[in-house]
């Protein structure tokens, strides 16, 4: 599928989901373009951990519903209203949790791009993430990036070592459908912004509708 | 361009641009994939700043010229002798500079899914980074990601204010061509490893050659 037709098709799925299996070969397909990913120093820092087995989805899901509460009671008025209406998880539905984990050891003492920024090696752990995402939108399956977990519960869950630090619960399956528009923009929870309003030329808060024209420097 | 295509040509450019200037619709298209991301809450937090004043590249030029030998003092014997052969950045070569910012105050004061996750903000910017490196891909533009600067340097470069983190400085530009194998490999640096290293079945450790086999819980 082509690019752009995928980038825009892709959503963050937590209805959708029909329970049906991934299948082995479109797994791989996945898992690779995850895998195909930029790192930092070719560091290839990051690890997934495929669940499926049902008691871990129902134990990860119900510490899902308690970090769900936890927010909850920080909303008021219009959002505790139009949050309690929002879906945040497919976890049991979608029958496949991806475990996506970032290994800091990964690369050897020396990994070339992350003396400055130590947190390079968690963003390419994080590029894994939309290739998978991507893949899996291409090849008609729903991925949703489930947020509402505490790091150490995750990695106690799936048994990650200290030094690993999971970064992303993602809920993986077949779905009925992709919608056009995101669920929280559908649930009125907030809207998509112009592109015009996060870009700038040559410095911060100078806006162009031409993104063409480089502004002359103050 | 087809997804996995693209997924598997894409490099981290140092070497190859020409110094051609990128066209406005094709840079509109990069920036609306980066800008069609998955973010939390749809928070939509990241900023583009287009940096092409040839006086604003030197001098990011020159930052990182001064941080490449600080990792060179760390290096000795065998890998100070391959890095010394390693290009780390197209800065003014490309032309174009994309410094990619992070502003955690975007979606309001309750980010949907950042409240037990304080890094989800910045996950999101890197999914748009990635985006808008697969679109250049696609293109047929070169990216070169480069993390040898200070944070602090780079806000100041370009005027970000102190709440905005800098999370990218992206070279962006057309390329002579896109190599088979990345830099750091065709170097000697490092090496891609095999997908089955980083897939584990249930919990961490567990590896398996058939990734479909879901592995009984201990």
């Amino acid at each position: 599928m082509d690019l752009y037709d995928v980038i825009n098709r892709r959503r963050d799925t937590r209805r959708e989901f029909t329970g049906a299996g991934v299948a082995p070969d479109v797994l791989t397909r996945v898992l690779s373009a995850a895998h195909a990913a930029p790192s930092v120093g070719l560091s290839q820092p990051w690890d997934f951990v495929l669940v499926r087995d049902p008691a871990r989805l129902a134990s990860f899901h119900d510490h899902v519903a308690t970090e769900r509460e936890v927010f909850a009671a920080s909303l008021s008025g219009e959002r505790a209203e139009t949050f309690s209406r929002i879906r945040i998880e497919g976890i049991r539905e979608s029958g496949l949790g991806v475990v996506v984990g970032y290994d800091p050891d990964r690369g050897g003492p020396n990994v070339l791009g992350r003396h400055a920024i130590a947190d390079a090696g968690l963003y390419s752990v994080v590029c894994a993430i939309q290739n998978l995402w991507l893949a899996a939108s291409a090849e008609g399956l729903g991925v949703g990036w489930v947020s509402f977990y505490r790091e150490e519960f995750l990695r106690y869950l799936v048994a990650m070592p200290e030094h690993i630090r999971p970064v992303a619960w993602l809920c993986v399956g077949e779905v009925a459908e992709l919608p056009d528009a995101p669920d929280l923009e559908r649930c009125g929870w907030r809207h998509r912004s112009p592109l015009d309003s996060v870009v700038h030329q040559e410095s911060y808060g100078r806006r162009s509708i031409d993104i063409s024209a480089s502004a002359p420097i103050a």
